[in-house]
């Protein structure tokens, strides 16, 4: 299988695609199948799986490959597909890459080492080594909640050296972070920067980025790819529209109840409500109960979501 | 072949063995041979491979457990063997724990899904849910540095409550952590409380600990094991000098260089000094140079454990 | 002097007034002034000083105390004055709340202890202490950046068991403590619930808040108030169009160069731009150079505040 | 009255001296008196009020010039008086140190501005600016855990270009800190490296440190002094018996009861067993209870502190 070329920059909206899920260990096939195809005619730009959202770390390594392999092969070269490959273990990063390589993805997506606390010399020099085996080009993802570690902007500059490295997804919510990193790699105007939460989305694309990998959009797809139009052609106040419908979904539907993650919990409870796909979630978290699911269900129909 | 039990509680040293690597993702054979029989030499009471010293999460699946056959073979029940199998992934974690369960070992360690944040509410169910599966009885290790959670007093009290859960390795560094966890665990005398950093290891004998994982038993097992004899049987002077050895070799040792993390680094250098195994270490960390390596062997020298 | 009551619970905009400074230790008497005058023009519901935005803690106690009788003097019953008493020193804070209170001003303000951490139980008894003697109403004000501790939801609920206690504002910049307070204080209406951050305001107004603190609206007091209406009167895409103004607002101001906290002395720096009053700022912190200062006064431009 | 110059580097104990206290803001005179001639009849080298442990930033502006006055009329010379004027405004921490210049003292102590969080290019300048205007020669103090920020050891070095910053007191409790501001100052020999925490206290004088500022030598001033001269002269079994008979007071006396500090409100019950001085607390804290109360005499009988 060829693989799908990633722009470069790559632009527009990429979802963390969600991994539906029948049972801990093994996919919801249907879902997934109706999933892939809901969001792709909502004209995203790329598909991101195996990400935070898709609890690519949290699955097996087995129900991993499995999950590379259908959606290349569903997607067959639509849009380009990204591969997230976190791991606490390098050589398992690796390997998944390759996986992924073969299965025709387009690039991977590196948020670090994920056991050991790691200092800024030690990453890079890491990131330097795994980037010179590594068979796809591949995005660096900063997600300090989760790695403990933040990209500084000056590692991302030296790893913008390599051309192996074609962009960053941010997920620290920091837009000052954001902008830093925007303006170390002025340099490179090839170079993608991708912002992952979706308050920030409209702010992030004026502010110099060139996408975003918004959770949303596996809900909502259109309304993530017209905020991304409206920014693109200027015009303030459909932006500015857009991005307050956002900010109220995201509101209705990550924040509800008590149990974390609530932002995961609630996306998949409310895919599974509009008949997309399980809300089975992966160890160690478990999916909504029954008062969750009703209140999301009427914020759903709140917003036009649900009849 | 028969698993060698676990005494309830365990008491004493139970090294937490560093693995001997000859490249990246392969053993160094005869360095795990002598490294192996050096500890157990040493009069240990246990052994504890995979954990934090282990570079466990760093390795690859095939490469741990090659490992855990390996020393379980090498051990062969002369002390019960504790197999680390912390991961970001519930299914691999279990994985792990079926196959020390095949190969002999006593028992497993287990210090919390390792990629997404998680409250204690959760933890403790995932927990449930885990030790309802394993195969072996378990152990938690709290190493909030590199889970970004802590095992709340709570939290261990309830899963306490489940028979399979046999003990607690803290790694935490804070002995007011370590008291109250004594405390909340005071209705289960076959809990064992094991005390990580070896600079509060007859602090936290005396608080009512049962024993210390500490990587310096790698190096000089009997030292550890004397002064755990020492605060038995109840010799406070003795207790006092061994523990500022024990000290000492700490500062000489883990604190060399600005390179982190100047643990792992300075222990397997020494390892290697002594003539014991390989220094190679596991991504994301690379071993000591030259200038390390130079201050490092004479300070063995004026500790008397180099000639 | 009559003080001016509070409303129960107060609404609407109460901007966290910044301190014009002639030098590190006096006032720019015609910058206050005319801040104070421009101010009310706008629309306010009250006003809040001393705050951190005031730069309150960082000042002399000789100078937080003529800042507040001048301000109660010129405010004269206009609207409520909200004084900041927060203080390393339990006696230096009452001792404000006196010269608050006999100065006539509404309300004092406290964000806890600001140099000994604290636990939530110890936080909550100090509370009681202190309201027991404070000749004026209250309000909690969470800043964890600043103070180390958060105010949790329950400390809250039982602060609010006193009726002295009238409310609280949040400057966590975390919505889902915002919303978690709200639920904590449904028992008590009158407890007024204010957010900080102003890129959160419509959202908290939205989840149940009365009102927000936000420093913006020192500089553009009638777009916070408008935005306030537009949300009270349920007008969405008005809402929306603001709330987007403010967001472009905060980005140009507040986020220039690298110097920190560049949020206040971007402020100073644009109330000084539009001749309102001096950019001088107290120790530990000086005011922007001129490269930074260009650049404000392009983005005033930009944003229609400065010809 | 002629201020006691200050030895470079002072070497020795300088004890953190509580501030005894009759009631939140009145100072226990017969209590003072009689803590003071026991500290000194102990051979200590310097004393130090004010700090963390003397609670001076909870303290009235009005009582800690009392005590400054006190303490130094009582002193007299006898050894050098440092005093902590940690506050949250530079115009306050200015004004005890000319109160303190005035009064005799030989140093100033100064642990940064403790409300507004700051960067270590904004704190390097800003001590610059206050060391410049201090009338006496001053000490750093770092104590991240209350003031938010670390001196990073460049901006050690650099404030030490200036022959006004006479040493630091390291109370971070990271002995690896303590090392690398060793390193910075190595260019200095006259800079004072203090330690706070007593655990630490043999590591840190073998470490290359001069002093200690321990808490305990309120307790029992001569323990820490003999400890300081056996690290001197060399004696390492006698050093290694003495810092055990250190960890064992502090884990008898700093780690009684869940109320925190536990720290504090041992130290000062334990003086008050003793018949030194009062154990009343200013807020925001209360001292111990009957049941803390009787384990700290029943440990303090233990020891041999009490009969």
């Amino acid at each position: 299988m060829t693989n799908k070329e990633v722009p470069r920059p790559i632009r527009g909206i990429i979802p963390p695609m969600v991994t539906p899920l029948a049972d801990r260990d093994h996919l919801d096939y249907p879902g997934l199948e109706k999933l892939v195809e809901h969001v792709l005619a909502g004209g995203v730009h790329g598909l991101f799986i195996l990400g935070t959202t898709g609890e690519g770390p949290n699955l097996s390594n087995r129900l991993r490959r499995e999950l590379i392999d259908l959606v290349c092969r569903q997607v067959a070269g639509r849009v380009p597909v990204l591969v997230g490959i976190t791991d606490t273990s390098f050589i398992e990063s690796l390997n998944l890459a390759y996986h992924a390589g073969e299965a025709g993805a387009g690039a991977v997506v590196y948020a670090g080492p994920c056991y050991s606390p790691i200092a800024q010399a030690e990453l890079l020099s890491h990131l330097e080594r795994l980037v010179r085996e590594l068979p796809l080009p591949a995005y660096l993802y900063n997600i300090p909640s989760h790695t403990k570690v933040s990209f500084a902007p000056e590692t991302v500059r030296f790893a913008a050296d390599s051309p192996q490295v074609i962009g960053i997804k941010d997920s620290s919510g920091d837009l000052g972070y954001f902008r830093s990193i925007c303006r170390a790699c002025a340099g490179r105007p090839d170079f993608a920067l991708l912002i992952g939460p979706e308050e920030l989305l409209a702010d992030a694309l004026r502010a110099g980025g060139h996408g975003g990998v918004c959770g949303g959009a596996n809900l909502h797809p259109q309304l993530y790819v017209s905020l991304y139009n409206a920014v693109r052609a200027d015009r303030p106040d459909e932006t500015a529209l857009l991005q307050d419908r956002i900010q109220r979904l995201a509101e209705r539907v990550y924040q509800v109840g008590e149990d974390q993650p609530s932002y995961l919990k609630g996306l998949k409870c409310a895919l599974s409500l509009l008949g997309l796909c399980s809300d089975v979630m992966s160890e160690p978290f478990t999916r909504f109960g029954e008062s969750e699911r009703k209140a999301i269900g009427a914020h759903l129909r709140d917003l036009g979501l649900l009849k």
